[in-house]
């Protein structure tokens, strides 16, 4: 098959080409529950430009060339002998990890914790090819009015951004305000999950007017240009005590400490997006009583959930469409903060 | 009456006497719900060493000379003209903070976060004194099982533990660890709260043995000589996997990073102590979904919650009394580490 | 003054005349923190209607004459000398107890639950008048975009409407479905307030065409008419498993139980509406594990929250104006079921 | 091998033979997750009796002959070809449910309420036998310090018990109050799992001397006596307010009236036996704010929980053992209430 593969590390993303377009052997069956996809989209994502830069190397044993590509749908192609529920022909999207569904984890429901599992693109071959192994335990069927290459990103920023939101709108109360830092791939989706499952106010910060105003149309109901002063816009907004939930897409920069800085006493500040450092002194969490909450993408039921979200329209992708031998081109339109929204590729 | 006094901030902690002894002007009702306590016993906190050293000074709007002691407990002297549901002579434990009730926070029962509030000890003259003035909302009548000098640190040093545990236990599970780093004067109370609150197994980390032997009649089920191979030590106890709540009454030096380090995936780190400084990449707080949870006092209504532990005799404070005038043996004691569990002050 | 006062219980409800519109004594402040408020407006709630058939005697000690009206807002209009943050002609709302604030139940924001309060309208003279005697704890500040006649219903219709829907937009996820049963007086305002906070889709049950078409625009996704194949069509709705979430806004009749046969297997049916019967075996309740909630009014934080949402175009109450001096017709109306929305009389 | 089989339902419970004891076919592995258990000991459940009694017959479907026995544990006898994770020798205890994983219900942790499952022992051939089909799902290792007889009740008796004893313990704080109504084969677990898991103070009800003075070994506060006066009795422990948690293990008879009654405004009520019928006027639900809440048995996550609890000597069962053979015996012993803690039938 064909497939978009990467050779070498780049630390400074500097290279034209980050991957390689060209043949590799098929994936194929070998235990009871694989199943083989046929690509109809891969997401391409932030974290793709990490591992080219070599961050995950540190935390997943990965060795070069492998193919990245964690955001996936299609439709089945093949299945191992013990696979029930899901059968060739149809249309799936891919939860990213791989699980058995045995440790206590699974069994708890948090999937995404799970002691065994794989997790295609980031620690085997993912999805910027025509076909992906992955397992019976990862798929959920496509109602008719979603088509995989629309949602494919769903399945990592979609997810990621719907489990922050929806841990910050468990606690958001009328009256109260969200922020959202980064309107982009993800934050985007964040900004419609927010709209959905809360009324809190939500403040989007972002230093791209294309982006403020992509957020405008996902609901956002105040803008702030990122910047100086930023902290300060956001204040005057909350009559002076910062926002109960800050949500940050960005994790890296001044986001973080700004972050922290619009983030209401007693308030929340989710950290999805990284590259950078929390850096707070311990008497400030204390006196504040505000807490850092760490995100992960979301498990395999919250991804049915935002199926659902997304069935009836409440939260729409933004998606931008590459042809997958354009894959260099998409990951360095997206290094260069070129896409509003998210670019897929189409094998 | 009599009082020690602050006169000048220490930086170094190396001054004889950090607070004065003497005569000054009594405390007087002013407002319809002030009352005035005879005290009984203040507890001496790290918190009263660290308003010496001048850490407190870019927080707090305090003027010297002042009066120390935010954890307090006596008997009703005085009440103003609006006061009801106390009377002179009633023994009673002081909430550390003053609230009219008034505000979103109070009436949602998060008093701790009150917007109009005075601290006495903190901003405003505190209980190192024969008589602290307060306010009727501040004010929980002691169940005749319990004394004031008994009981005075529970206010802040019991109340902190106790809501720092509470969180905890919240969501620990049979099975589930949790570390407790410190097992000083609120450590010591805050193992006994996790043993009344829920069946977690409970590891403590302390470099003294006495405290560790202290935690042992406390209710710990593990001890762990706090250094080099902690972090190993409670890996090795938890099956590898770290414990799901780590409760850090330290807060400085490497504790900080070794309790971030002893925490599991998707667990929580509980920061209570304070000194140090937070320092952490955010990737590692995405990839291992950790929360970290600043902690406060608790609320006037935990405070009966656990003066509902202290009547049954479930949790059991380790105080050493000295008299008002040897005030600064007891924060030099407690600065050289020379005390387990708490110091009070008797007038 | 004016009001219109009940002299009589009537069982049938079949008098003409229910109150009789005359002159009264004025209300006086009595207590430091008393206030007395013009009316601008007075919902008329079916408890009224309970309340003349005489059901509440036996919870509720009440001595006839009196004047009923527990929703009202209007303007302060005199306020006594212990009094701070409202002054003489602010607009307010006034949730419907006056507590003190001192029992731990206020303390912990469960004002609803308070030891110590009084309730206009229902154990003291209310707002079917022109002046009412309330205290300073139960008056909230009316932004601009809100006036009193308009506002009046939210204090209890809205409020336990808010609270019930409210406690099922905490457990509601996309995907799942909530069942109100009821779109009148409360149930339209429910509508909105579950279409605000959560994205779970909304099927409104009626006997009425005209309630289900108030349903419609109020946010409800399925209208299904009352009757024998309510149930039939709800299960049909959503994929024979029943409902996450019902709620009950008649709580009489076949309400009752065709509201927990809606209900799913772990879910919750909440019922707000009175005057019939849970009759359920144990064993229907243990292998479905289904959880029955009863609701009282909101607190004072929830009817914060919910002049939020009113104040950002959220929810919208539909209103019928009376003048005071014809309670009599508006109380008719209601009980003929010629009412969509709520009845509202002004002095 | 040995069975004792169910041949007819007996409305009356008055044959002196519910059961036959006799010769049947072996289980036989047929799918790739099957495992068949040598059973080392197999509860005796009130459910037993209301099988016989035909009470279960609407609920499922069975046909008669066949074998009762769902609380079960022993050794693993032989694996299917997809079984991982156990292996022949290994002692285990049996979950209830044998589920496959994929539900919506599975996959968020809630097995008891999957949608394919099987229950043995009330819709398939149960443990009342010397073997016993399950599947890997189902079985949980058993640490060394537990074994199979001693532990069988635990997977349904104790799991129940403990699941509605964790619901309660979530909310129950220092100074309220549990009530157990019926301390016999799950409420003597109850009780422990409320001491182990809250600081409740907890008040037992039953009607038997016997069963009280097993109460108080298991860590009840303070004992009633069932009958005309408990309710009073409970009241005036409670300061007059009720307990913030009742659970009847019991649910019929005039326990549930009762238990209602003893249940303070806005607290829950945890219905766990069965038999009786709930009867209470809406009003009642509305004005007191009370919640019902059914209890099913726990999940395999729980049951983790416990055998954790159980592990630690945290919770004891009191069992009495039986041959297979007496099976008859034991029933009539549970019947007429001679059994207190709990009756297992051992191969
Ligand atoms: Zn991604
Ligand atoms: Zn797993
Ligand atoms: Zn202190
Ligand atoms: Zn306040
Ligand atoms: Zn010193
Ligand atoms: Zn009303
Ligand atoms: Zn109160
Ligand atoms: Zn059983
Ligand atoms: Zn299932
Ligand atoms: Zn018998």
């Amino acid at each position: 098959m064909k497939a978009a593969v990467l050779h070498a590390f780049d630390e400074t993303l500097t290279a034209k080409e980050f991957v390689r377009y060209e043949e590799v052997t098929d994936p194929k069956i070998a235990r009871p529950m694989d199943v083989i996809v046929r690509i109809g989209g891969a997401g391409v994502c932030r974290t793709d430009l990490h591992i080219v830069e070599g961050i995950w190397r540190s935390k997943v044993d990965v060795k070069l060339p492998y193919i990245m590509g964690h955001e996936n749908a299609g439709w089945v192609e093949a299945v191992g002998p013990g696979v029930e529920g899901v059968k060739v022909g149809d249309s799936v999207i891919c939860h990213p990890l791989v699980t058995s569904g045995h440790c206590l984890a699974c069994r708890r429901g948090n999937d995404m914790h799970a002691l065994d599992s794989s997790f295609p693109g980031i620690n085997a071959n993912g999805g910027y090819a025509q076909y992906l192994l992955t397992g019976q335990r990862a798929l959920i069927k496509l109602p008719k009015s979603l088509t995989p290459k629309d949602v494919a990103p769903y399945t990592d920023a979609g997810l990621t951004a719907y489990r922050a939101a929806k841990k910050a709108s468990r606690h958001l109360l009328p009256g109260e305000y969200a922020v959202v830092i980064g309107a982009g791939g993800l934050g985007h989706i964040g900004i419609q999950v927010l709209a959905a499952l809360c009324a809190a106010e939500i403040i989007v910060v972002d230093r791209s007017a294309d982006s403020l105003e992509l957020a405008r149309t996902c609901g956002a109901h105040h803008l702030v240009k990122a910047g100086e002063s930023a902290v300060e816009a956001v204040l005057a907004l909350t009559g002076g005590r910062g926002a109960e939930a800050v949500i940050d897409f960005v994790g890296e920069g001044d986001a973080i400490a700004k972050g922290l800085a619009m983030t209401a006493n007693a308030g929340s500040y989710y950290i999805v997006g990284y590259g950078g450092k929390i850096d707070i002194p311990t008497i400030d969490m204390i006196t504040t009583e505000k807490t850092i909450v760490g995100n992960l993408v979301g498990t395999y039921a919250e991804l049915v959930e935002l199926m659902a979200l997304a069935d009836r329209g409440l939260v729409n992708l933004h998606t931008r469409e590459y042809r997958l031998s354009e894959a260099n081109e998409a990951l360095h339109d997206l290094h260069h903060g070129r896409i509003h929204g998210r670019a897929v590729l189409i094998p």
